[in-house]
């Protein structure tokens, strides 16, 4: 092992889920670089600032994550001047809904950079410097239109799916080659500014636990980074108890 | 019902499955409406005329798929000059397979383009002018990486994942309607050039039933249009029986 | 091809879509062969009687399908005196809805016994006559349970999933041996006394198309009978167009 | 919560999963239940006093889980004497491989009572403890059969698909009640005198991680317990780096 410190990098990092993942990871020694648009990055920064007050290393990038030569020239410089990038987490949504003959070709499309294309993207640099090591941990967010389409979600539905296909292309390729590639199918409302804005009883709903919380989420992406090669998930669900599926 | 002609087209007419669907929707009276690309034009031609001989109607249009303001202006001109459209099967497939290091962003891209994206124009544009009359059919072809990845398929399963969630999304939409959309798994290889340069014994397998010949599994795509609304098919695979799978 | 009849075996024909695929692979001009429980003999040979009347070839027998000694005596029967078996129907459900607290053992093994085990013995012994000569197909009849559990299901979806798994693993087995097997998915209300009972406004639902008619669904059967080798389908859903999944 | 003791029951615990099952519940404080046919009660017994000798508490019973008197004397007797069942690991595979002619009635109903019919009665009494105190984990063992058939398959694939169908069943009927249910898919070959007696170079492939090792496996089991109600799993799967799927 070097002494480099080991890098998680974070690709969508905003109130919610991505900075759960942050500050989980951050607790486990990680030097977490974070990326958001650069119109984001004084949040991000806040959100950096706040895990290095927590005795955390933390690091935000303001990139978009969808030019490919801005998400390969930060790669190259996480593992030119920071560390090793032991763990990827790709965690950029896009849920729109949209009845099809309203979905406009532009909706269509950015819906797929964002949720599909960045993906690609980012798991393709992540396997590029993981695939000679032979180590690393790429983790893809899923959502349930991951697994099915549903009226009014050509869109997201699409992106989604062509995510997961993905994660078991290059689970099944990296595999072999030590590096573990995962994707969480978050399968119910998430806690988060989005969510609150729209649920009503917000506060109550995710005391009681039917809103997913982050930092609780965030713990099963600690735990697929820990798994050893003998008994590696490639996809697990998360879902409030009382959520009907 | 109007007494104007009842339109199939078929987007993705090359040599293989596309001409067999052009000639088995002829064959049930169909107007044929087909496209290629611009520069398989006279190919494309050809076909149509082969069809004329045969008794049936059938126009060759050079068009590019991914461009949605040809395939907009392509349906408006059916729509006003030849007749309803009442079938659009969605055929261009972009089967490539490089390994997730060696997937460039703009294989990645092309490949979505091809098999996704102008999927979604043409069954946008088809459910545009069907919803209204409360009648017709949408037929999307898929392939086995449909339903899963696999290495070296970061690409073409994302854009096929993309595709059948599309498929998905606009039946559960357009079903109560009228309009019936399907999609079919073709799950083995094909009938056509780019099989026979590939497999030494082509015509011996194709004899023997181990490659879909395409009349055979044209057949598919007219029962699926003729269906009853009280019992239709979503998906439907298709296989040689001595596949392994 | 031997000169003797070919036969149609439905195992389960009811007064619904059993009655239906009687009368279809009847009008193909195979010879019925139609199993029911002993007790409803007398309704069978009413059923029986009417092909006759339409000018099919019918015949009646009242068995217990669950007994193994009477479907092995039952199949050896036909295949002796009356024709080969062509197509076999399993067409035995047993639908039931408790929560799993109250789901005794004897509901949970006898719902089993009726759709998982007796189509087990069904398709073996299909598989018995069919494997040797090289050709037949073998149907069975699944359901919305057979792709996912859920409140109230654990036995019939238990046993619908059995039978999905067996349908899978016999056509691996069997497609390369020139048997055709196949699982029709049926994702909605059937036409038939059971739905009759339960659905006020039944005639006027069953005339607009929202719940599957029998005789339109058995078309596909016939449909999947004459597919050839070259293009089996193994898996298709047939549900009404304004149905919601 | 009571001063009762919390006890975890392992419905099948043999030399390989079952055994790291109880001791690693056993490392988290839980009084461990462990059953096993009577004719293995000595190797229980041992199995039990190891989990001991280490500071736990273990207990074995000697029951046919097929009987369902038999399992809900345990449970009442659990429950009566011990402490609360606080998890039920429902582990009795049967994994066997007969092609469908071959597979005789006597063996497919075999599979089916031990991998599927034991399981319900073990989560049905599981259920019917946990449902009134609003807690408990509950999780059934499952394999690459319980997605998909096979060739020779038949009776495997479909005690475990049913065996998914009730997990299914039970999670969304559970959850909202506060009692976790849960499916773990091990997909690749498990640590046990089984595999040891058919791999040649065990020892090496356990070494190098080709094999599941059965304490690591048995930690994802202890992390489902873990997980928060507001992020439950409900399937996860498992499987050697280097595995082909």
């Amino acid at each position: 092992m070097s002494e480099r410190g080991r890098v998680c990098l974070i690709v969508g990092a905003g109130d919610g889920l991505g900075g759960a993942l942050a500050r989980a990871f951050a607790r486990e020694g990680l030097i977490v670089c974070m990326t958001r648009r650069p119109r984001n990055l004084d949040t991000l920064e806040a959100l950096a600032q706040s895990i290095r007050d927590q005795g955390g290393t933390a690091h935000a990038f303001g990139i978009d994550a969808r030019e490919e030569a801005e998400m390969i020239a930060l790669v190259d410089r996480i593992e030119a001047e920071i560390g090793d990038l032991d763990v990827v987490c790709f965690n950029i949504g896009a849920n729109v809904r949209f009845n099809i003959t309203e979905t406009t070709s532009r909706v269509y499309q950015k819906v797929w950079e964002m949720a599909a294309f960045a993906g690609f993207v980012a798991g393709r640099e992540a396997a590029r410097v993981m695939s000679p090591r032979g180590r690393g941990t790429i983790i893809f967010t899923g959502a349930t239109a991951s697994l099915r389409g549903r009226e009014g979600f050509s869109a997201f539905a699409g992106a989604k799916h062509a995510l997961r296909a993905l994660a078991q292309s290059m689970a099944r390729e990296l595999g072999p080659k030590g590096v573990h590639v995962a994707h969480v199918l978050l399968d119910g409302m998430v806690q988060g500014q989005f969510i609150e804005s729209i649920v009503p009883d917000y506060a109550d709903r995710l005391a009681r636990g039917d809103i997913i919380a982050v930092d609780e989420a965030a713990r099963n992406w600690v735990w697929l980074w820990q798994q050893k090669p003998c008994a590696w998930t490639h996809e697990l669900d998360l879902r409030p108890s009382r959520e009907t599926w």
